[in-house]
């Protein structure tokens, strides 16, 4: 059976997304250096030649063990999973050809068709709950795992579902001072997970936990 | 001069403690299953050689990499400073001779007089301030270094001030979903950090991060 995973970049102090970084000043970085904040928590990611190529920025980046692991977590993803935020944040600023190439399920209390887009990502819009989107996403991941993108809100309605079952965490260091936390939210008992990778570089910590 | 570090134990959602312990709980583990998280974070640490013989736990322990990190922490200190609530805590339950074998400055509104310990632990009660308690830490280490102890209010103080030069983490793979976190509370701009090491262990990845 599929794979539920998330893989995200996270600061030291344990956020997602600086405060500030929402639609509304999306064209204002400056805004309590929300640009700058994402900058750093991103760096492990941006110079990759995988990601690169995924999103277009052009040629060239790093090649060597991170970018294999971007390579191989892009590749075994069968389906998505984000909230509406980011797929609106996402709507603005991805290339023509979304950087997905699978179907990505919305959720969102929106009704709207389905969205094709060229290279193989269609986004669906899902009203009725986190557990309906993951068994939409299940029946259309095949053999492949689930990705639960984000953002934070997501990925607390799914940890409360008890149905993680890998924790990727890229821990950037750096601190924002505020934002949006991945872990709050959480119902009792929480989901335990155990260590499974470290993969140390200079620009994050690459934790890789698996449920318990 | 001194190097002003902070060596802790952290969740993976990121707090030093779980709801619940607090001194009035102090008997009762069972509250929120505060006892069982406690236990849980700490036991990368619990059974390891250097920390059983230093908390009189009795013989035998775990030697190797983790074992002299906690030694080589423990013997670069010469002196430590923590708060009124962690003094309290530890007041309960420490051994006669208290583990720190350096003077301790205690952040408090209490007036009291040093209360000198066997072993080579004095307390002493700082009312004025953390600047002032790092100014005496500072004076008493000489070429050693002096640890912020914690609790996570304290350590909060210390980052505002400005004045960490290394961070060290023992992020433990458990979720408590509730406590005290280590990282708010936080002013801009934030003191930056970079990865400096990273040790793996089942029971915990050890952080290092020292100042930018």
């Amino acid at each position: 059976m599929s794979k539920v995973f998330v893989n995200i970049g996270l600061s030291l102090d344990g956020y997602m997304a600086p405060e500030g970084m929402t639609l509304e000043n999306w064209d204002r970085p400056e805004y309590k250096d929300w640009g700058a904040k994402w900058g750093a928590l991103m760096s492990w990611i941006l110079n990759q030649q995988y990601f690169r190529e995924n999103l277009k920025l052009g040629p060239g980046g790093e090649t060597g063990p991170v970018n294999d692991m971007l390579r191989n977590t892009t590749e075994r993803i069968g389906a998505n999973i984000m909230g509406k935020r980011m797929f609106e944040a996402g709507e603005r600023s991805w290339p023509e050809d979304a950087p997905f190439h699978t179907p990505v399920y919305v959720l969102t209390h929106e009704k709207r068709e389905p969205w094709v887009r060229p290279g193989g990502t269609t986004f669906y819009f899902v009203n009725d709950g986190p557990e309906s989107a993951l068994e939409q996403a299940r029946e259309s991941a095949g053999s492949r795992d689930i990705r639960i993108a984000g953002g934070a809100d997501v990925i607390q309605q799914y940890l409360n579902l008890g149905v993680i079952d890998e924790l990727e965490i890229a821990l950037a260091p750096v601190v924002f001072g505020g934002g949006r936390r991945l872990f709050e939210n959480l119902r009792e008992p929480v989901q335990r997970f155990r260590v499974d990778k470290v993969h140390e570089s200079r620009a994050a910590t690459h934790l890789r936990y698996v449920r318990e």
